[in-house]
């Protein structure tokens, strides 16, 4: 499955490369069927990950950001966002990823999982059981230091008030603005966590956005909480939302309750 | 005098893609000229830009974030960051870059800038009275527009409490730990302000991570505050410190004071 994902990407990367410097990226084309906005770079990405899939031998039922969903019978689900980091994209600001997963049934059902971070080529690729990579490489997540901490948090006006205490208990907080890739950077023991809270549940996150990339830290060595220090899972559902806390370790499980 | 901060930066660049993947890169060297720490990485990009710059043919003073102030009896001094950004680099995030300034006197003396992205090699460029430059295009920065609003907040423990009351006022938050870099996304109308206010102001900017991006933020149409709301300036001088409000758009100069 690994060279179908890497194929995908690779063609999708190439197309969003192909426009970042096009001023019309950033032009509103309606409303992807969970009723965010859409925009021309998502549609153009989410247009090439569906040639590359269709150029493919690959039997998958395909659960996209952009797109209906659409049920071939077969018993797994690519569950795709062709673009984590829209908003970086069009705006300028080189930092945002094509998240892939292959699964059934749930988040927690995904077996395969690839985040190419499209500016740079970075690779990050998990299966179930046999552990996660960064360009073939094997990674794992660190232990949880205070004194070289680093934590990622979404903030702004969507984010939840406790987000900004726990961005205050480390001397190194980012906000970078890609769910997906931010989660890698836990798995890869870059950052402590990534944390997601958001006041009005319209705006966190959905299946497409983390399936990749939760297999992925899970399968370095982390965990992903819900809000009630629960582990994490979702449906197979678009229209699903929810908040999480992401840790390399997981005695910081404590910081989502 | 592009030629030579472009020949500069470039061998920079070239000497930290060559440790990027390096596991000693993030090894403490000892302090920086300021008390603050050094990694192996900081030094081998101050290297680089000595190397770089003996080999040109410029009669500059050089004021460095990582060695002592060498007087070479010039008008001019070059203002250096080697690498701004350095927890980005050491941990991984790709981030970061060269911060290139020379002029005389204090910040607002300064007369040639620039700022390069180590990762995608763009390069933001300006000379007093010339205008801003993205890899030789004119960059201007935006009107303020509350809806599209994008912030650039330095977050963490060591970020003042009010940081996080304007990182509340937009629904694109970001903190990406490369002042210089921030400041240039504002310059170049990708986000809206860079706000950098320490509750300790051993943490706050010196005039080498800066000298470069408040030129080409000026040069862009935009300005930088100090925290009564005046126009920002600095002395030459490694130790000095301050915290700082960039804009694109002057209207947003309410929220420094």
């Amino acid at each position: 499955m690994k060279d179908e994902l890497f194929a995908i990407a690779s063609r999708v990367r190439e197309a969003l490369r192909g426009i970042a410097d096009s001023d019309t990226a950033g032009d509103a084309v309606g409303k992807g069927v969970d009723g965010a906005p859409s925009y021309r770079a998502d549609m153009i990405a989410d247009r090439a990950a569906s040639e590359a899939l269709d150029s493919l031998s690959l039997k998958l039922n395909v659960l996209s950001e952009e797109s209906p969903y659409v049920d071939r019978g077969a018993e797994q689900t690519l569950v795709i966002d062709p673009l984590d980091g829209s908003h970086n994209f069009i705006q300028g600001i080189p930092f945002y990823a094509v998240s892939l997963a292959v699964g059934s049934k749930s988040l927690s059902g995904m077996m395969y999982a690839m985040v190419m971070n499209v500016v740079t080529g970075d690779v990050f690729y998990a299966e179930k059981g046999r552990g996660a990579f960064l360009n073939d490489k094997p990674i794992r997540v660190r232990k949880y230091d205070e004194k070289s901490s680093m934590f990622l948090v979404y903030m702004g006006s969507n984010a939840s008030l406790n987000s900004y205490d726990i961005a205050r208990k480390t001397s190194r907080a980012r906000s970078l603005g890609s769910a997906s890739l931010e989660m890698c950077y836990v798995a890869h023991g870059v950052a402590d966590l990534f944390y997601m809270r958001c006041s009005d549940n319209n705006y966190a996150l959905r299946i497409v956005d983390i399936a990749a990339s939760s297999l992925i830290l899970r399968e370095a060595g982390g965990e992903v909480y819900d809000m009630t220090g629960n582990i994490f899972d979702m449906k197979l559902d678009i229209s699903d939302r929810k908040s999480l806390l992401a840790v390399g370790d997981k005695n910081l499980r404590r910081l989502a309750i």
